[in-house]
């Protein structure tokens, strides 16, 4: 990971700007250019009642090129009706007009309140100025426009070489609460300049999401909104990748899926009022759907968030969300760890149990909760925060 | 419902001590003497990691009968191991030897925390005063010994005439806190001097707590605990009820509707750190189990709890609850009300929209939600508390 290095995909360059809807004294407006010949690949929202970028985007993902992309923060445009779909076209026609360029295209995406009518003027009114300020280093900027309710904005690079060649993989990402899969509730942005055919790209997409983004929860919400959209310029001249088994393939994978798991660990500890992360280990569960299903309902669990805010080692509500989680669970043969201490087996609390000990790990930022179903082979690691009052002042009056 | 009237049913002794294990200044210990001839009916936590009296009560449960129930509050007696199930054998061997019944007869339960060894001593040395001073006239007694987090005690009773015979059902309940179905977590112990074989009485309770405990949540949590128990002593002296069309099953059932419906919304609105009451009715589902999902989607919604906290009507949050509970759901055939105000029809904000009118609606304790699906025939009718500040102070530090 560079951490505050400049970021740069070569030919990608993005511009921001101020609507003034909801933040009077910020930049809430991302504009990023593409160069022609870029593919896409995007993952969406599971909801039902989606936003009407999100439909949009759904519909245009097949043509498989890219251009542009916009971005407004403040105003989900979700449950907006025909007016909503009425906005997206006037933005999307009208930056495909000054680029000259298909509106399939043009992708777009918005986050923020939901069921409030957006204004297309106020975005399309600053199109113009945005294309003219467009520029390769701004990623950071571009992080920042893109907030709500996050502490911190979240850009990233890596880079790896293949055959001589050097691949860059760019991202930014926004999201502190409404964080659950699938999939994990945030826009996320990336832009590669590796060359690779759109439906592999795709496959690539969906396999780091779901090792990274779909393993996180801050509060078990899932948004109208979620979108995560790759673009692949083919700048760096590789041979283009056309199949899932090119070994630039399983690398760019490999490379995209830890860029995932970094934003996606990013915004965990960005959750909202959140004051340790939280990792959760199942092994042993009769399959990993199963492990996945075990950890999410105690990453979920809001007896077990609440303990750990107040650094209470309460290893029975684990149990209980294990119990609750409607998996194969054998009461006496589960281990329950946190971080290295042993708190229970053999159906009961350890022999070894140290309350002092215990007291003193759960001052750590990050606890480690290990747990051992003794039934087979099946695993998974999630990730969460704790749930504080600061959640509920956060939340309680979001709107006003 | 008879408020704070005196409780009786016939032949049916409470008696209440304190262990002094947890807490060090009030009752925590119930004794519930039953005449012969009682028949007993149970439902029991679906966790996967049950308590030793949950295990044990569900072995004894097909004999039918019952002579006794014993419940402390405090230590849950649950994750304790093959210690745990000692510990009961030995309050239910001693409870049998002074009753000189079998110990098939004697039912327990227990609540608080989880993995703490309970020391059986504790309880039985304080066996044979409980059985001197047990009387009929002890219910609201005995509804502040089984409190744990509780703010108020749970007592109620309901009495209704058939072809000339009164038959009362009495019955006390705790919970507060880790209330979810199914079932909703939490104890109730129901008496009734109505004479019902116990296989009709255990239809009849399962049929109850379908349409009222398993209906409400608070926290999304289930207890490893969980348990109705309802116990008919027959002194009513009706022809014995043995047929579930019999027309006293029916109308037995529906008074026992009544009855756990109503100490499932006291529990509702003991939730803890709770300070509304939400109502959440769903119509136009596909289904009935379709609608009960979308109804507990949006009911265990941390974003949708934070809001009615703050008293904002935030529906777009509504919308998204609705959207990841994965159910069939058309946006543009939605229809939501808060309380008698419309607030989103035809895929977007009402036209009718009033932000003061809602505002001034959100200060009422009970908040109405009703959404019409659009679809079907299906309908769910959920409760359940907002989530405050209050809920994470109790939580974050219970144990200590």
């Amino acid at each position: 990971m560079v951490a505050q290095e400049n970021i740069i995909i070569e030919n990608v360059t993005l511009a921001i700007g101020a609507t003034k809807l909801k933040y009077k004294d910020r930049n809430d407006l991302l504009l990023m250019l593409l160069p022609p010949a870029t593919t896409v690949a995007g993952v969406f929202t599971k909801s039902n009642c989606p936003s009407a970028p999100v439909e949009y985007c759904r519909e245009i993902l097949h043509h498989g090129q890219a251009r542009a992309l916009i971005v407004n923060a403040g105003n989900a445009n979700a449950f907006t009706g025909q007016a909503g779909r009425n906005t997206v076209s006037h933005i999307v026609n009208a930056i495909s007009q000054l680029l000259h360029c298909n509106s399939k295209e043009v992708f777009i995406a918005s986050t923020g309140v939901i069921g409030e009518p957006l204004d297309a003027d106020s975005i399309s009114k600053l199109l113009p100025k945005l294309l003219q300020t467009a520029k390769v280093d701004n990623w950071y900027e571009a992080a920042k426009a893109i907030m709500t309710t996050d502490r911190t904005s979240k850009a990233i690079c890596r880079t790896f070489n293949y055959e001589g060649i050097d691949i860059s993989i760019a991202a930014i990402a926004k999201g502190a609460g409404m964080i659950a899969p699938d999939m994990a509730t945030m826009l996320c942005f990336i832009a590669t300049d590796a060359d690779i055919k759109s439906e592999i790209l795709q496959t690539l997409l969906q396999k780091a999401v779901d090792n990274s983004f779909n393993n996180i929860t801050i509060d078990s919400d899932t948004s109208t909104s979620d979108t995560v959209l790759l673009f692949a310029t083919g700048s760096a001249s590789n041979n283009k990748v056309a199949a899932v088994d090119d070994p630039l393939a399983q690398m760019f994978c490999d490379e995209l899926t830890m860029l995932c798991k970094d934003l996606a660990l990013q915004i965990v500890m960005d959750g909202e009022g959140a004051s340790h992360l939280i990792k959760i280990e199942i092994c042993g569960a009769i399959n990993d759907a199963s492990a996945k299903k075990i950890g999410f309902s105690i990453a979920n669990s809001p007896l077990v968030k609440t303990a750990i805010a107040g650094n209470d080692a309460n290893w029975g509500r684990v149990i209980m969300a294990i119990g609750k989680a409607g998996e194969p669970a054998d009461r006496d043969k589960l281990m329950i760890n946190f971080g290295p201490y042993c708190v229970a087996c053999d159906g009961a609390r350890s022999p070894h149990y140290n309350e002092a000990a215990l007291t003193e790990y759960m001052k750590n930022y990050q606890i480690d909760i290990k747990v051992d179903m003794g039934l087979g082979q099946g695993s998974a690691e999630i990730y969460t925060c704790d749930l504080t009052s600061e959640y509920i002042s956060i939340n309680a009056d979001y709107r006003s």
